[in-house]
């Protein structure tokens, strides 16, 4: 029976998961949609999904049950009375949260005979299903993510990266965590060159430009510098970095900014240079962020 | 005297003051060089450069003198006594630096007759004269840029960024904030990922393309909402992002990771939320970053 086996529910209709209940119906799917707030499921319904007036209802409909909520305490507070009904499915989980949690619900789910297998979405709602858009997995069920990998597929583009059911969070929060560093260096730099009166508009394509630059050059470089441990630099050391960015908190002050964003760099430097790594590139620095580093220095 | 109008002098030949004057040499100039430590000049003679015994000597060899040291205290130190040698001429500092000490330099060179141009230099040594690598530069004296402008355009491609003399310095710290910031994501995303034994090369292209394609849409989207000052977003608003930040903390702190460099982010973004800006996007970041922003949270 085809049709069954390519049946989908969706629970949770944000704006992500509303994303995603549209990609399936686009694919052909059936698809079941459930939202707290049911007046989410109209626009879905409009398009062909078959909205369900409960949890029970929407997860009894489809052997591949998604759920994308703001958190993964609302994940378990909504599915932890479901487990009967969720028993003998797959349950894909694309809300974003930690590796323990997903260790946690994975934990569960197979107490109660529930495939679990957990996401991370690397896409905004307005990229599902287009091309570049991809969604990372995990989940010790390898064999119920093969099953349902073609029905993902219509979402954006699939990537398996273990059995451990942390790991697609923990690749997410990676790769979201480079993210908000450059998000916090762009923020800070319309900031300073906004100071000056200079237009962002006009100095979009210079930031842009740079940054794809230097993280073209610097996120490969750093790989190679990690996994050799050969940390040594002929381009920018860290002693030179170190000495550089006063220059930067000068500025900031100057043009009558914080540098609250800018000051653990600083110290992270310092420290740096402190513990012999003057000579050092900056791929150095991954290996200092660490608890015991600075309850170290501390003492 | 088209060969007198094309020497130039090079003072402080470190990684960067090297790959300029080779350039320069490569570029046919009659290049004069010089170095604190007298060494340096070696393999800039071996290619055809004239190295100067003193500082007077080298600025006398030529109308366009460029250098290029550590920092600009030591640039003042250096050229303070040197100011009857350079009355004349044209010096071009491409040393770091903050706007304010540009603008310092660019007074003293006025009161000695000296034509001073600030430059922030946008590559790495590598790529000084390679496609891409740029040269921004700013002064009062524009036609003395003008005048010099074909010879340094032999460093790299030349960007004139205003009469303020620390405009240079000014866009050059704007630049390398976005970069530092990215630097600081990676590092800590290769930290993240390693700290589960993901090899960094593994991990390297989906980052690279991560960082890359959040670039692409942010720094573009970011000018628009800061220049026409509407921020609403229906992309990620800033309490879907405050929200999502603790897990972020929650998972260095779990993997043995300090969170020192991600910690002000939260608490900007807290401010943010408190401030009634819950459904703006990341831009509104931006506009936050601010001395008495702070100063009034603490009142
Ligand atoms: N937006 C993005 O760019 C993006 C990108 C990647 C990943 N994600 C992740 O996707 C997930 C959803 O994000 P979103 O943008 O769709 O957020 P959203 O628009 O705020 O939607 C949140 C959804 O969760 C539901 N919900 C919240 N608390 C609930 C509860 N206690 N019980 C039942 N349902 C509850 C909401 O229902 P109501 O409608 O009733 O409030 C709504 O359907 C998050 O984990 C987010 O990190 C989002
Ligand atoms: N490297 C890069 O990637 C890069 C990129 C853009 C901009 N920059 C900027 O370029 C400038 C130079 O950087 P670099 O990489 O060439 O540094 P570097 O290799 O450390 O060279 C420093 C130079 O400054 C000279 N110097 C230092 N103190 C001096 C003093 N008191 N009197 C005279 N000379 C002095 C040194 O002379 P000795 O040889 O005698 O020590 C050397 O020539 C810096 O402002 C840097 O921020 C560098």
């Amino acid at each position: 029976m085809p049709e069954k086996n390519n049946s989908v529910a969706v629970l949770g209709l944000g704006l992500m998961g509303t994303a995603l209940a549209s990609a399936l119906l686009k694919a052909g799917h059936d698809t079941t949609v459930w939202n707290r707030t049911a007046a989410k499921t109209g626009p879905l319904a409009a398009q062909g999904a078959r909205p369900a007036e409960t949890v029970t209802e929407a997860v009894e409909a489809a052997p591949l049950v998604i759920v994308c909520l703001t958190s993964n305490d609302r994940v378990r507070a909504l599915l932890e009375p479901e487990a009967p009904a969720l028993a003998g499915r797959t349950l894909v989980n694309l809300t974003n949260g930690t590796p323990g949690q997903a260790r946690e619900l994975a934990d569960w789910a197979t107490e109660h005979g529930i495939a679990y297998i957990d996401g991370g979405i690397m896409a905004v709602p307005q990229m599902i299903a287009t091309p570049g858009a991809y969604i990372l997995y995990s989940g010790t069920d390898e064999q119920a993510y093969a099953t349902h990998r073609p029905t993902l597929a219509a979402l954006a583009e699939t990537k398996w990266v273990g059995k451990d059911p942390g790991a697609a969070a923990l690749y997410d929060l990676s790769l979201l965590t480079g993210m908000y560093g450059m998000v916090m260096g762009v923020a800070q730099a319309y900031a300073l060159i906004g100071s000056a009166g200079v237009p962002a508009r006009e100095f979009a394509p210079l930031l842009k430009d740079w940054v794809h630059a230097m993280t073209a050059g610097l996120v490969p470089g750093m790989a190679e510098a990690l996994d050799s441990g050969r940390h040594l630099t002929d381009v920018s050391s860290l002693a030179v970095n170190q000495a550089a960015l006063p220059n930067f908190l000068d500025a900031f002050t100057q043009q009558g900014l914080s540098t609250e964003l800018f000051e653990p760099l600083q110290t992270l430097l310092d420290r740096a240079v402190d513990e012999g790594y003057a000579a050092d590139g900056l791929s150095r620095l991954a290996t200092l962020i660490k608890k015991d580093r600075i309850a170290a220095k501390k003492d």
